[in-house]
């Protein structure tokens, strides 16, 4: 569900579908010269995106149209260890060392950990390709994205920049992700200024004050915070201290070198600070954090969903106020078999002031807004595997 | 209390005092030309500090005698903010610009935060004065350190490697620091020597496999992780990939460049992996992790106490087992006024194995133990301040 408000072309983008993955058969005669390929259907999986582009909607597009193909390559190249009970020390399952076993276990290193690699790899390769697309094809621009996937039982929540996903069930709210901003990963940033200051270029101060100094700061102490530090303490101000700050702005204001509001995301290769040559790409992430959620152990019940949803609807509804529209609307309409497409179709009307609903706060949100309701229930239920 | 068994010099020590922290007031008459200095004590406070020292003792004796003047400096150095209600944006108290109460508070700036960052500097400061008398004296070593403040109502807990805090109250038991290991900064170590390669010396790999790699791997494609993943994944094994890992062993027995098994800590400077000459220092950190205990908000029981002990006592005994020994002793010992010693003692006599009560289990340390008992309703109750 997506409403386009804020520009001319939308910049949220989403994709869902079922995720196939396929098993290659070699034929066993290798030292025939000749391999028998056999692709089968063996692992099957649900996948749903979405994607908050900024400096237009290119590379939300791309990702849309790539990233579920790269997360079936990386998933296909390690599906004979996500099968396996514990993924073995060597893919090919032949034992070098009588206590490899033993050494797989000793790390604890589970078949959801190849799942959680796969879609860290999934995330980088499909930054790559949209670096080389949006360059032949002389675009530019970057995106968020908010990946889930079921399967096997699990539901993995992937995310590299502000949107989130939440668990509703009638007696807990969970969020799955955290958001990637310049403030959440404020000590990444200034630490990465503080080993390769060049790239600041002389433009821009590393560390943060309350507000950005002027002259009549210089020679006082005032409150400061470097890398290093989770506390803060006083500095006395220098000239250097004078110039714009790497990160500048409170919440929602928040900048990363005065121009981008998250710290991790797919594109951006090209994107610079206006009027200068300094790039933001190298204080980036396209790295996703995963969370897994075993819903093989949870007693679901028929209205326990995941929202998934970018930073329109988040801006303006809280964890706690989306939770009460979910357990307003789902247990009184059982029969409705489109109830969950409905119910993300009101909570983007509850952004856009049109509901007066039991949030009754009206905020409205001048943003994109793109919604995902996922059924848990039928997840389980429906079932996946080899 | 502290229990040497492993080496011929105790390397556990352990300081704690009352903190006096004094402010210097200045006469007005700057234009004068002379100045009144005049410090009054102004702010008091407790503190406990355990440091367990390795490759001898120097280390955390030198910790042990300047860690507290340290932090005391630091305090002093910003003590008229840790008064205010907040912390002002300049030292001064003088307001360069109208709005900077706002600035500050919108930050969320508290005075803890000054005390956050008074621990953060003066570990480094203790560390540099370490790295300093070491040199000076042709001696060696280093040392953990893990320091408990109690300041205004609240208690600080700040630590750099692998002791331990332990809350342990009638209905709670609840962790106040975290180990820090090569295990548990296996993600920042790995980052650095991808940054710095040359860190490595082209002796060790930064990758993690499940166990070292040997000549019959070779090909094959193998388990292991890098920097960027929490997950795993499979790579194609390269003769570089058989070199001795950076982070290699599980549990208590991994190690750091096969040396050391903390990742934080005071001290080292001249340490080098053995035969060689690569540094460990640049892949440690003397920055503490602080955690806040806000004492005044919690209604404390007369038997409410902190736990800090070195890893001799977690190596043998659960955060369950010891919360335990600390309910089944402390209710019985009410009238006793040294029981919080004598609780102190006998946690480390059952690591000795001559105590035969509630943990049943008998495990044995063979490691240096310290541990302090820190009665927390007695700090509320004695008050400190102006």
């Amino acid at each position: 569900i997506i409403n386009a408000e804020k520009s001319e072309f939308n910049e949220d983008q989403a994709a869902c579908g079922k995720l196939c993955i396929r098993r290659y058969n070699f034929g066993a005669e290798e030292d025939q010269e000749w391999l028998t390929l056999c692709a089968e259907e063996f692992l099957t999986g649900h996948y749903w995106a979405l994607f908050d582009g900024h400096g237009g909607p290119a590379a939300a597009i791309l990702a849309a149209n790539t990233l579920h193909s790269c997360l079936r390559r990386q998933l296909e190249a390690v599906v004979e260890g996500i099968v396996a009970t514990r993924p073995p020390m060597h893919l090919s399952g032949h034992c070098v060392c009588l206590s490899d076993p033993q050494f797989v276990e000793e790390k604890g290193i589970k078949t959801e950990d190849l799942v959680i690699g796969a879609l860290e790899s999934a995330f980088q390769e499909c930054d790559e390709v949209i670096g080389r697309e949006l360059e032949a094809s002389c675009q530019v621009g970057g995106c968020t994205a908010l990946v889930a996937v079921s399967l096997q039982g699990k539901l993995y929540v992937a995310n590299a920049g502000d949107s989130r996903a939440l668990l509703v069930r009638r007696d807990e709210t969970r969020p799955l992700s955290s958001e990637f901003t310049p403030e959440t990963e404020r000590q990444r940033i200034q630490q990465l200024a503080f080993v390769y200051p060049e790239l600041l270029a002389g433009e821009f101060t590393r560390l943060e004050f309350p507000r950005r100094l002027k002259g009549d700061d210089l020679g006082q102490k005032v409150l400061f915070r470097d890398h290093h530090m989770n506390g803060w303490s006083y500095k006395r101000v220098e000239k250097s201290d004078l110039k714009y700050p790497l990160i500048h702005g409170q919440g929602r204001q928040a900048r990363l070198l005065g121009t981008l509001a998250v710290s991790r995301g797919l594109g951006d290769h090209q994107l610079r600070v206006l009027d200068t040559n300094i790039q933001l790409k190298p204080f980036l992430l396209s790295v996703p954090q995963v969370t897994v959620l075993d819903m093989d152990q949870l007693e679901l019940q028929e209205d326990d969903v995941v929202i998934m949803a970018t930073d329109g609807l988040w801006d303006v509804l809280s964890n706690e106020q989306v939770a009460r529209l979910v357990w307003s609307f789902l247990p009184g309409n059982r029969d409705d078999p489109h109830r969950f497409s409905e119910l993300a179709q009101m909570l983007i009307r509850s952004t856009q002031g049109k509901e007066d609903g039991s949030t009754g706060e009206g905020q409205v949100s001048y943003d994109d807004v793109s919604v995902f309701v996922i059924p848990l229930h039928s997840q389980v239920q429906g079932g996946s595997g080899p």
